[in-house]
């Protein structure tokens, strides 16, 4: 019998650890879960064939040494700024690992100790980073094999909820995943290339410059920019491509309307605001209006962003309370975009019925034979109960699915990897589908700009 | 005879070494300048009376050590992240310290030692900060001392052109200070006090909530937010005043053209622009606009700023040559502030006939026996020629009369200071009358908001 020993078993983890249990029998593995709140973990998972939870935090390195001594496979789910001192361990032991996170530029450097050892360190394996790289890498690989030239790529990926779980949310969106990285997201600049052209849009800008898709049957989405495209044009092979463009999707007017919240500074992190503790939503709000002896604060805004007092803006902001006397309900000195989060926590938390959704579209343009191909390809999968949600199911299956083939020695790679190369995207796409998670694929008018 | 130690004998220091050197017969002292370029200081200022130049970097602690040895006082016009050695050889050879900087926490460390062995180290000492805390602080403890009670502060102050030299520049604005200074004012999030209630503009929309100031005989200006007004309550002994606001002066209509800048991101530092060796101005502003292959760049940028073609802010970026094909002419990899502080250093550079002209203006809004009133302060002070710029006189002036002071014995304070105590002020601000540096007071009908 063999171990995969999993790191971590949040939220996150469940559809992983499930998705292994059901084939360690046939497998031949047993799953060793290492959480810091085994009990919890364990009213989850507890009763899984093969799975046993045991007390783990990463500060007991004797601990880690022995989890790691056991264990064939090592998945860490833990925060990404944990992952070095396991994928150390695992160096020392000689294991494999898999990570769902970004490559770290530490983690990046220990690529020719693994590669020495034999050792694959396969990270980004989760929806994006993730899946997005081994479903374009796909089409990319076939278009250039049939002669193709890619001459533009595009990227977006959205965690929303189900089209029957949005009708009372003016805004169409809920959280299904960490609600701070929603309320920072694309602070920074965003940075792309579009026809051989570098462009770059600042935060303030960058939700007003959004990008209309159509995916037909679930509808008409917008999608905002990434912070950096243009990194991965090397990660895909398209150092020369022309346009290179990733985002992130939301329903049509969100992001004008979340555009408001930047305007005024209510995402801004930088600072703790006088009185944060005491303050209501209405004060939240005239914090970033100037003072008025006779205006209201309604008005005030609406003057201020140059909406109309019967806009949609207005009234998603009314809707979440934004003008409401009641205290944002944080008893602590706090920043802007914590208070934001409260505000909106209170009312974008998905109900018990609520499913989510995750979608996911690329654009491939491309040359071949002197003519100009447009090909998108989208995947929508829908979450089951709040446990089964398309996030944790499109985080949890391909690393799940990437570690059963490398226990059984299918992936003949080493080295710190992502994946991106065939080695990996064949085998784990295939399986994907067989779980529902499938892309779909349309030749369609290339789009000229 | 007594002597005064400068180090750094630069651009701003050569009115203050002029006016030390004019007294130095009269008072009994000699003088030495310390520089890394001593025959460039020798050019400027060897010929004067009791002026002494030598070669001085602050890597040479032997030197450093010497010069503080035989001086009585010292004076640090080098960059302000170098003042703490020398303060800590003050300390160590017990001299008293002058600096035109703001204090730092490092230097705030310093007080009580300086305290104990009855040493003044005197910070601030300049224009902003400097006169600005002087010329406040008389008004508000003349308020205090009648009975006053103090309900508003608000301070402005801009290091500008003077009217005679404006006419040919549609911004009115050229730059008579550190230009990288000002290409990225007000970056961060503004906070301030107004009726007691905490407010926060957010960098891209500071350049837009803009106040209006008229001062008689000057003509109108506008003011934008400093980053940090609330600090000043407790320097002024104001904690509990409900309205405190700082900011900087430009000439009506630079601020809403400036703000064109913020929004399309070209006062960005944070990153290295592709190809920027080699950019020409038109390309700087397209890499903020939207890829187009048959529209202007004109035209696309007067759409995303929704500005009317024949604009004031339109002719204003065509009078920068924003749209002009020709290079940029920074021939390394550079940020958008960067690339932007160049092609504003074509326009913007005062020409040898040019005079600059700096404008500070106080608003003191107080209560006294149940009657509002407001008191507006503003001095205005005129350029001499491209040495004895309003500039260098307004930072230069106040610290060679606070040294004068001090090592006549005449200010008797110890510890890290700013001065905005009488025994400071009072002498130094009649002292500047004297040299043409004046504030005039005017009692206006009260403003409410």
């Amino acid at each position: 019998m063999k171990t995969i020993l999993i790191l971590g078993g949040g939220k996150s983890s469940t559809v992983l650890i499930e998705h292994l249990a059901n084939y360690s029998a046939a497998e031949g593995y047993t799953i060793t879960v290492g959480d810091a709140e085994p009990d919890a973990v364990r009213a989850k998972v507890g009763k899984l064939q093969n799975v046993a939870v045991v007390e783990f935090t990463l500060d007991d390195t004797l601990k880690l040494e022995n989890l790691v001594r056991n264990a064939d496979i090592v998945v860490s789910m833990l925060p990404a700024f944990l992952h070095l001192p396991v994928a150390q361990e695992c160096l020392k032991q000689r294991r494999h690992l898999v990570t769902a996170s970004y490559v770290s530029p530490e983690m990046e450097q220990l690529h020719q100790a693994a590669e020495e050892r034999g050792l694959l360190f396969l990270n980004e394996m989760g929806v994006d980073p993730g899946i997005d790289h081994m479903s374009a890498m796909r089409v990319i690989d076939r278009i250039k094999a049939e002669g193709g030239k890619m001459t533009g790529f595009e990227s977006f990926t959205g965690g929303l909820v189900a089209p029957d779980s949005e009708h009372d949310n003016p805004w169409r969106y809920k959280f299904t995943w960490n609600p701070r990285n929603v309320v920072l997201a694309g602070q920074g600049t965003a940075k792309f290339v579009q026809m051989g052209k570098y462009k770059y849009i600042p935060y303030h800008r960058l939700f007003r410059r959004t990008e209309i898709i159509n995916i037909p049957g679930w509808g008409i989405f917008e999608g905002y920019g990434n912070r950096d495209s243009l990194k991965y044009r090397e990660h895909y092979g398209l150092e020369d491509i022309p346009t290179m463009f990733r985002g992130t999707l939301r329903r049509p007017g969100f992001c004008r309307s979340w555009d408001q919240f930047i305007t005024l500074g209510a995402t801004d992190d930088s600072f703790i605001m006088q009185g944060s503790e005491n303050m209501t939503k209405r004060e939240f709000t005239n914090s970033f209006l100037s003072y008025d002896l006779v205006n209201t604060v309604e008005l005030k805004l609406a003057h201020y962003l140059n909406l109309d007092l019967a806009s949609e803006e207005m009234y998603k902001l009314k809707w979440l309370g934004m003008f409401d006397d009641v205290p944002v309900g944080l008893n602590k000195p706090s920043t802007p975009a914590q208070m934001l989060q409260k505000i909106l926590e209170d009312r974008w938390t998905l109900k018990p019925e609520d499913k989510d959704m995750l979608v996911m579209w690329h654009r491939f343009n491309y040359e071949q034979n002197g003519k100009q191909h447009e090909v998108h390809a989208s995947m929508v999968s829908i979450g089951g109960d709040h446990i089964h949600t398309a996030m944790a199911k499109t985080v949890g299956l391909p690393v799940a699915i990437a570690v059963r083939k490398m226990l059984k020695g299918e992936i003949a790679l080493t080295g710190v990897r992502i994946p991106t190369l065939p080695e990996v995207y064949n085998p784990v796409l295939d399986e994907l589908e067989a779980e529902g998670i499938v892309f779909e694929e349309r030749e369609v008018d290339p789009t000229f700009y």
